[in-house]
């Protein structure tokens, strides 16, 4: 790593800083995966992590990135040629879509300007327009990582429940559970994808479904081949806390420790705290005479901003002057966002202070970098602290 | 976990006992994995892997349990409706066979006594008689881990050349790669399955492929959907160090550890430290009286051994037994073998104390179990260790 003293920032929307108690949990020995132990070890964290989904509904865990959860999702639930209603919203809503037409699906994929989030009178339309019922599915991207944009899914299902439309509804938590509201039940949400090492401070290496009953209804017709994603042999084991194949114990360990943080903090204050900083983060930005990504304060982030920089300056040459000069790594601009933004993560293990140190960092390498900006904009940001 | 004090023996065939220093390494925060330090990071790795393998080509390594590293050699290599050909040989083979067919492949599968590997004569005849070269790869699990025998790879490998046969060899090392013997380039094989919870010495949480020539040019024409496993994108996002999702970082650092460690011993040694360590426990086996279930001593594993009781015993209770008073895992009788037999894992981070210990506990749960013992049995073990 990095010959500097003290912490590294690591500021970048996910993999997102490890609480130190998290990272000693992963280092205890490895226990049989077969023992009493175990089971007692898993059948507690299957239980515990539903309350972070807003589910009462089965959660299966996958050794695996976020990737691999979308992936499940997808398979579980769908069959060779079916139609799937998704919206290009960034990065990773693009990248999906590649995924599901590589698996065999068929994708209507609305355009988007990686500003906006999902438009639910477009969902609305497309559903009410689609007579034959042949769309299959629609997938949504809670939070896009690439854009600091927010879909507003509870509008996105009620634009389901007024078309009348059977369409499941899957959704990419990846960068928003633990740090931003969400209710899989309450919302209706049939597989929610998420993975371990953005809210939930935990390293990379796991991945997560949660399921609702219909979506469960729907992997009995599924026909996509299905093997190592295949929800029915896991919930089966799940029921006795084992698996059926060797599970990632020792980020397993993490994620209970990592449970009993989010518990003690309490989701709602753990969501507020995501909020507070975010809009703080935005006075830094607004404060320095630049403009956040994302267009519709309805749709702000509370995990990261992405920051939108005019032609004339390169956003990797800003980041690279404060990783050397300030050891704190930020996010790139993605896909054709690349060199335009850079992106602040403000999620996960955060405290004030560790946003006033991220802030400074930024402002300094901009001046660093060249980029003409007010130099109050950090002030600005710790008057919303402050108040 | 236990209240017991000392250190649990966790004598299963893996996940094996982690070093101190591989845990203390996964315990280092998470980095950027799309940073310089995490490029210098995988590019080390991927390096220094190869020799493990004894392969001068790509190894891919995913964020999955080695169950997936099976799926990603099939998906990749094979297309809808492909003839495999496998091998009764325990129960990982069975599952492996049912993955293939879960997949859409059509599995001749020659049955076997679970007490035997892959008899080469039954592949050549096969392969004879097929004459369209309709089989478009073998399927061989090097080291059963449910029985502890071991194929005999080269000589697979010799029978596929005599028949001169196209198809693939695809090689499941799981609880053999670092323990036993392999040779990834030298034997000819396509795809070596792994992981990294057995020989590797690490939590489970990263599966393996290393990628022939001959592979890699089936994978171009393979027609099983694929994403998450797709080699293509992972091995051209590796050469700079990356990943096209996000990698398992703590687990890299842990690999970068367990492969120093390897280093530093060298794999011949390490391998003739299994092959003794497996002598004497079969040497404990016998002077109990009691028999190792593989029945051919060419194929004798030195990674494990399978202890066969008579019907009148519970294998299970004599394991539960020594779990109470021991303090020590045991692996449990798998599928058609479950309650007839126990198996010691005699693999990783292990050395002659800790066999002596181990067979100690299994020694006397078996006398608290009342199974008719002769107790010379470790003193028998002692004079392997000693010689």
């Amino acid at each position: 790593m990095t010959a500097n003293s003290g912490r590294h920032f690591l500021q970048i929307p996910g993999p997102t800083n490890v609480p130190d108690r998290v990272l000693r949990a992963i280092s205890a020995p490895t226990i049989d995966h077969r023992g009493p132990d175990f089971a007692e070890l898993a059948l507690d964290v299957l239980q515990r992590v539903k309350p972070v989904f807003g589910t009462s509904g089965p959660v299966v865990i996958y050794p695996s990135s976020g990737t691999g959860a979308w992936e499940a999702a997808l398979v579980n639930t769908l069959s060779p040629g079916d139609r799937v209603l998704a919206f290009e919203t960034g990065h990773f809503a693009t990248l999906w879509r590649d995924m599901a037409e590589g698996l065999g699906l068929v994708v209507d994929f609305v355009p988007g300007d990686w500003r906006r989030g999902v438009d639910p009178a477009v969902v609305a339309e497309r559903l009410a327009a689609d007579e034959q019922h042949s769309i299959a599915a629609v997938m949504v991207v809670h939070n896009e990582t690439s854009t600091g944009v927010v879909s507003r899914v509870p509008e996105i299902r009620a634009a389901i429940d007024e078309a009348d439309h059977p369409a499941l509804l899957l959704v990419d938590t990846i960068s928003s559970l633990a740090s931003i509201d969400y209710r899989h039940d309450e919302w209706g949400v049939d597989v929610t994808v998420s993975c371990s090492q953005k809210g939930l401070m935990l390293p990379p290496g796991l991945g997560f479904n949660a399921i609702s009953e219909k979506a469960l209804a729907a992997a009995a017709g599924s026909r996509l081949p299905k093997s190592y994603w295949d929800w029915a042999p896991i919930l089966e084991a799940n029921e006795l806390g084992s698996y059926p194949y060797t599970p990632p114990t020792n980020l397993l360990y993490g994620l209970r420790e990592a449970l009993a943080l989010l518990e003690g903090e309490g989701l709602p204050n753990v969501f507020a705290r995501h909020t507070r900083h975010a809009e703080a983060t935005r006075a830094a930005v607004r404060g320095w005479g630049l403009e956040v990504l994302c267009a519709d304060e309805r749709e702000y982030s509370s995990s990261l901003t992405a920051v939108l920089l005019g032609d004339e300056h390169d956003a990797n040459k800003v980041r690279q002057i404060i990783l050397d000069r300030f050891d704190m790594s930020l996010g790139t601009g993605l896909g054709k966002l690349a060199g335009r933004v850079f992106r602040i993560g403000h999620l996960g293990d955060f405290n004030d202070l560790t946003l006033a140190g991220t802030l400074a960092g930024v402002q300094m390498g901009l001046e660093l970098a060249g980029v003409p900006i007010d130099p109050t904009g950090t002030q600005a940001a710790l008057e919303v602290l402050r108040a």
